[in-house]
């Protein structure tokens, strides 16, 4: 062919999680937080992430001890939702989105939020023990949070990703400061999105089966 | 409530909006490619990622107009159609997605390809005239080179978005170099990603209809 790339698809994996590892910073990591770390990376392709990745200790086991036991995936928007790789999950995990529920736009109105906020709020009845996922939406996190201090069941574990300029640092910032008692992985500041929320679940799912480790 | 935080969706878009029109380097686009810019900045949270994009003068035009006719989306893979906001097409355009069509990893065997570049093929018969959309994977957007190189009918234009370590710049600068006549916009290295790729077709779609402008 004219052109020359890599195409043997375990080959590009073996490249990719290479460069990760000769670039990156992951000594502060543990076993689980490196794949964590390494597919957020690969996600995004900037490996300065690693840098500005805030978790608590035991985050990753417990979101790994609560997909095999079966937990479900709470997801703030349907790319979250369809960048997770089904097949990884222990316990074929239902993953919900409860964006574009019919009463969303109602119940947004009725409290003042956006409809990303009032999706959160119909993750009640799952969130105990749940992996949340949130790639999009500060609301989203911040009304999470605001729950919990209302008394809502606690999630296993918090994946914080949500991205942009209004509210994504200031979101994450709170949750690093006052976790509420949750575990919880986020990446600090501006940057975030669904691709490395779903990542960051395929991590917790299976960590690196791409390679032989 | 105990946490102050922007619930206002339309003030939430406004603010970000005048923060990427602030801090980011607009002057070299036109307004569509103002709009593009705007929505790549606003999906991924990086300002600089305006310096970065390469284009063709006439690519925003070209991909507005095809989908005012009623062209198609071809996505690379499914986070790329599930971030096209589907009241923003002008046209009900249909968003394809072959990534996971039966055929696909019996193809990617007979190619020695990946599945990727193998869904690539099962566009042929959509691809004249057409909005591609690459938001994953180097070896898609490879492939869809290759295959016009080998006679296949032009895409309106192709939006690539590819991300990582391996093929990502590569194919990217393949594209910018070498366009093969046909209308591009793609963001050179190896930053990209779905969202931004949904973000890009977004613009196309409909500017930024979110802010009064």
């Amino acid at each position: 062919p004219a052109l020359w790339y890599e195409r043997a698809p375990a080959e590009i994996y073996a490249q990719s999680f290479a460069t990760v590892a000769k670039e990156a910073r992951l000594e502060r990591f543990d076993a689980g937080m490196t794949a964590l770390a390494t597919r957020v990376i690969h996600a995004c392709g900037m490996i300065e992430v690693a840098d500005r990745l805030a978790f608590s200790p035991n985050a990753y086991a417990a979101g790994q001890a609560a997909l095999r036991a079966g937990a479900p995936i709470l997801c703030d928007c349907e790319m979250v939702g369809a960048g997770i790789i089904r097949r990884y999950l222990p316990a074929g995990n239902e993953v919900i989105v409860t964006l574009n529920n019919a009463e969303v736009p109602d119940r947004a109105q009725a409290i003042q939020n956006t409809r990303s906020a009032a999706a959160v709020e119909l993750w009640l009845e799952h969130l105990d023990g749940a992996v949340v996922a949130i790639g999009n939406a500060p609301t989203a996190l911040f009304h999470l949070l605001e729950l919990i201090d209302q008394g809502a069941p606690k999630p296993a574990v918090i994946l914080g990703f949500p991205v942009g300029f209004v509210g994504a640092a200031e979101s994450k910032a709170e949750l690093a400061a006052r976790p509420r008692g949750c575990e919880f992985i986020a990446l600090r500041g501006r940057r975030g999105g669904s691709a490395i929320a779903s990542a960051a679940v395929n991590a917790l799912a299976a960590g690196l089966p791409e390679v032989a480790t």
